[in-house]
C-alpha cells in the first residue's frame, strides 16, 4: 500500500459554504474569512461564484470578494503566500467575464452526471451544458484564465439514484476535448461508498493518467473521510472540504455540508500525509467563524 | 482492489455500550435488546461481562442475563437463531467460573498493549495479565468454553500516546501459545488511523496467516469507518460494533462510543459487502433504546 507525501486541499467553504447561509454575510467578513485560511496555510481556496446575483443572493458580492482578497495577497507577497491560487465558480459567459474582470485567476465549471440534477441544479440540460462548457473555454483560453472541471453528483443523485460510470466518462472526455487538465468528481449528495470511489477513480487514471482528479465530499452518511482514503489509493492529489464542514447543496434538501477541512487535515496528519495546514490556525478560523454565523461548526476535538 | 464478500459484525453493544451507562438499565432489559439484535440478523453478540461487580456495577446481573438470552436462543432454535454466538468478557478464574456455570459457549479476555493502560484500567500489570491468560485459558479448554483474546489500546494509548507495534506484537503472541484461535485489536481511545490500521493488521496477517484478527473502533476522532476500510483490505473478516454507537471506555476520560452498528451496515452494504443484518431491524432497535435510555443514539438517516 503506497501513500502519497502530500495531499493539496482546496478550501471551499467561502463558495460552497456560504452559499448555503440564508443570512447575508457582509463581504468585509467573507475577505477576512478568506485571509484566515491563507494564514492557516491553505493553498488553494474558491472564493465566490460569478454566477446571477438572484440564483445565490449570498454571492452576489463576488466582485467586491474578488478584489479583497487580491489586495490581500498582494500585500503578502514573498510570505509564502503568493502560491495561493484563487478560484470562482461561472456557470457561463457572463460569469467568465465577470471573472476576467475581477482579476481571478482560475475558474471552475460544474456539469451534472445526471439530467435530472442538472435541470434542478442548473435549470439546463446537460447538452446545454456541454454547450456552454465549449464557449467557456474558449473565452478562458482568450483571457488567459486557467479553467478547472467538476462533475456533480458524480457517484450518485438525490433524484435519480445511480449514476452510471459512462455518464460520468461522457463529460470527462467532453472536459479533456475543451483544454482542461483537472477535474473535480463531486458527491454533491453524500452518497458516495469508498468501493466506488476507489473504481471510479482508479479507472479514471487508467484511462486519462494525464489528468488531474481531485474529489469534493459531503459528509451526509458519514462516509466522506473514507471515501478520501479510497480515493487516495487510486491516485487522488487534491482533495476539497470546507472550514467548519459549511455547505451543502441549495437545490438538494437535506444535503448536508461539505467534509469539515480540519477532519481531512486530522486524518492526513495522523496518516503522515503532508498539507501545509496548521491545525491550530485552522481552529480559530473555525471558532472565529462560529461567532460570525452563531452556531456551532465541525471541527475534531483532542481527547 | 479485492473486498470480501462477507463480514461478520460483532455487536458489543450490551457489553461495553452498556457498562458506561451510569443509570443502571435492568435485566429484562437487557435481554429484550440482545432479542432485538438477534431478531435484527446480528450473529455474534458479547452480551456482558463475567468481572467484579464492584468493577463495572452495570454487569453485575450477568449470571440473569445469560439464562435470559439462553432461554430465548433456545426458544428460536431452528430459525436461524442457532448460528448466533454469544460470548462474555472474562479477566480471572472466578470470571470463568462464572461464565461456564452461567452456560455461555465463548469468553474473552482482554489485555492492554500499554502498561499505563493496563495499571489504570485492569489494575494489573501486563506481566500479570499473561499469566492470568495462562490460568483462564487452561479452565476454559478443561471446561470446554472458547476463548478469544482482545488487545486493548492496540493503536495508541491515552495515558502514554504511541504504542510502539511491537507491544501488540508480545500480547498476541502470548495469545497464540495459550491456544487462540481470534485476536481483536481494539482501538479503545478512537487513536487509529487508516495507515497505521492497514500496516498493523496487514503485518499480522504476513506474521500469523492462520489467526483471525478482528477490528473494535471507537468513533472518538471520525475515523472508525475509514480505519474498518483499511482494516478490510488488510484481511479483516469480523468487526465489533456498537448498536446507536453506545459506549466508551469508563476508565479513559472523554473516549466516545465504539463506532454505531448502523453505520458499519451502512458502509458495508453500499460497497456490496454481506453482513445479514437488517437496517431497518436495527433501526427499531436503535429507537427503542434511545426510549430505554432517554437520549439519542447515533443512526445513519437516508436523505
Amino acid at each position: 500500500m503506497q501513500w502519497p507525501e502530500e495531499i493539496l486541499i482546496r478550501e471551499v467553504g467561502p463558495r460552497d459554504g456560504l452559499q448555503n447561509e440564508a443570512r447575508l454575510i457582509p463581504a468585509e467578513q467573507k475577505i477576512v474569512f478568506i485571509e484566515k485560511l491563507v494564514q492557516a496555510g491553505l493553498k488553494a481556496v474558491e472564493i465566490t461564484s460569478f454566477v446571477h446575483p438572484r440564483a445565490v443572493p449570498q454571492l452576489a458580492d463576488a466582485e467586491e470578494v474578488a478584489a479583497g482578497v487580491r489586495r490581500f495577497l498582494e500585500g503578502v507577497r514573498g510570505s509564502g503566500a503568493r502560491q495561493v491560487v484563487i478560484s470562482a465558480l461561472v456557470g457561463n459567459r457572463r460569469g467568465v467575464e465577470r471573472a476576467l474582470a475581477a482579476g481571478v485567476e482560475q475558474v471552475v465549471m460544474v456539469i451534472s452526471a445526471s439530467e435530472e440534477h442538472s435541470r434542478a441544479n442548473m435549470n439546463m440540460t446537460i447538452a446545454q451544458s456541454l454547450e456552454q462548457l465549449r464557449e467557456i473555454a474558449a473565452l478562458a483560453a482568450g483571457g488567459g484564465l486557467a479553467l478547472r472541471g467538476a462533475v456533480a453528483v458524480a457517484f450518485g443523485c438525490p433524484y435519480r439514484g445511480k449514476v452510471p460510470p459512462e455518464q460520468v466518462l461522457r463529460i470527462v472526455e467532453a472536459m479533456l476535448q475543451a483544454g482542461i487538465g483537472e477535474i473535480t468528481l463531486a458527491d454533491t449528495a453524500g452518497l458516495a461508498n469508498p468501493r466506488q470511489v476507489y473504481e471510479l477513480v482508479a479507472g479514471l487514471y487508467r484511462r486519462y493518467p494525464g489528468t488531474a482528479f481531485a474529489l469534493h465530499l459531503h459528509d451526509t452518511r458519514g462516509l466522506a473521510l473514507a471515501n478520501i482514503v479510497t480515493g487516495i489509493q487510486a491516485g487522488v492529489k487534491i482533495v476539497e472540504s470546507s472550514t467548519g464542514g459549511l455547505g451543502g447543496c441549495p437545490f438538494i434538501p437535506g444535503a448536508t455540508g461539505n467534509v469539515a477541512t480540519g477532519e481531512v487535515v486530522y486524518l492526513l496528519h495522523e496518516m503522515g500525509i503532508k498539507t501545509g495546514v496548521d491545525p491550530e490556525k485552522l481552529q480559530e478560523c473555525v471558532r472565529w467563524l462560529e461567532e460570525v454565523l452563531g452556531r456551532k461548526l465541525v471541527f475534531p476535538v483532542p481527547v
